[in-house]
């Protein structure tokens, strides 16, 4: 059961927002999702799943990043998912970077947490289902994320490469096991164990990985977070020792703002339509 | 004096914000304004101006539209005002389409209102000003605007020939002496004599019209304001009779949001490109 709360016809297709009851979160959801005018029951399309940052919701990226002429003439469906549970019973921090609108894309085991905190099996599992019950869309999926979401598409794509074609990441939080944002949530969602937080740190995830998906990343180089938060210097190492060739573009003058992801989303839509439709 | 807010990279320009002490509105003022690549002291680029509608700020068009890849292929500056005078000393109401955030376009000269709400002298003659002696644009602009921005733009845009080489509108207010919107600002800010609401209505601005500036406007008919609020036939029929050649294109399915806006924004930066580049 879903409920639609929004459409509005774009680039000859339509965004539209849904809330649903998520089992696995146990809480009340929305989402929102770009179907291209290709879009029909006679012909379903490949999805892209965004995943979003610290403190946005599902809309940011719909408004923000300038996605839908390219996902319109590629004839690619893209679904932007909430960043956490939602909803007055769910446990919350006064931090913007703890709690709602910071779920991490982890499976929380520790209280006050896991009782709605499973975001990475509402994204890889629970949400994909959902959608390809209720709209014109493959199974074949792709996908992508900024900042937290960044970090979120590395992990959920690299575990899961006979799901995802092709991951991508603007700006991510690239070893949250060395940085603040992701020691703070770990140490909240996880414990102190820190043989747990391996499962969700994208280098420590890549080193061990045997699948080479596509993955394309970008970097602004004028980018508040990058020296303490996003370490795409200690990912990018990573990569190289485990010989896994990923694309990392960095560019002098981008911060960390939508404005970014705006100048360069054409670019990704363009890779991961490449690794969705040519198969 | 202005201050700088913020900035930001976007398609090889710059998107910044910066606050000033406007005189003729008697209030601190924000603007934003994007700067496409070009831009130098040894290359001034044209401007476009663009009012945004009720309840907006410089913000929404600037992270909504996507107007930034056009604008910088075109070598065009977008300037983004506010829709009113703000702060804690300006009048308001607590009405959404009262007050801050719904300063109409007009000069007031009721009370309360008159001390701030100065609006079509800060967009017609203060703002530029201070844009064309603080950024490297020409004195060559054009103007734009959405809902009770596209009033903005037309009369504006009417009033001023010798000013504005183009014209184009989303969605416009295009008779508010005749819908609720209109007859409920132009009341509280110009008192009851309609013979003063004239100044300030396109429809009744575009029969006495003799110069003929290009003009465009974007209508969508599933536009929730359509009927009651924006009189689109109206100021065709009003153009058809002055014998002017406004260009008016209606879309099936597209309501009064930004993702609208941004479906057709660049068809509307190429045409004030044509106007302001090709003399």
């Amino acid at each position: 059961m879903i409920d639609n709360i929004s459409s509005s016809k774009v680039f000859s297709g339509w965004h539209k927002q849904y809330s649903h009851q998520s089992s696995v979160l146990n809480s009340a959801m929305r989402f929102a999702i770009y179907l291209p005018p290709q879009a029909s029951e006679s012909q379903k399309v490949p999805v892209l799943y965004w995943l979003s940052g610290l403190t946005c919701s599902d809309e940011n990226f719909m408004q923000k990043a300038g996605a839908f002429k390219a996902a319109a003439e590629l004839g690619i469906a893209i679904v932007a998912p909430d960043t956490s549970p939602r909803g007055e019973e769910v446990a919350d921090d006064d931090a913007y970077d703890l709690g709602q609108g910071a779920g991490f894309y982890v499976n929380a085991i520790q209280a006050p947490w896991q009782q709605h905190y499973q975001m990475y099996d509402y994204i890889s599992a629970e949400l994909p289902e959902l959608i390809e019950a209720n709209f014109p869309v493959l199974s074949d999926k792709s996908i992508a994320g900024h900042s937290m979401g960044g970090h979120g598409a590395l992990v959920i794509g690299l575990r899961n490469p006979e799901q995802y074609k092709s991951i991508s990441a603007f700006s991510p939080i690239c070893n949250p096991m060395n940085c603040p944002w992701g020691v703070k949530a770990f140490t909240a969602y996880l414990g102190s164990d820190k043989s747990l937080w391996q499962q969700y740190d994208a280098s420590a995830l890549i080193t061990q990985h045997n699948v080479k998906q596509p993955i394309m990343i970008e970097q602004g180089l004028a980018d508040q977070f990058l020296a303490e938060q996003l370490n795409i210097e200690q990912f990018a190492d990573a990569a190289k020792k485990a010989n896994y060739p990923v694309e990392i573009n960095q560019h002098e003058g981008y911060d960390h703002s939508y404005y970014f992801i705006a100048s360069f989303i054409e670019k990704h839509l363009a890779f991961h339509s490449k690794a969705l439709l040519n198969q």
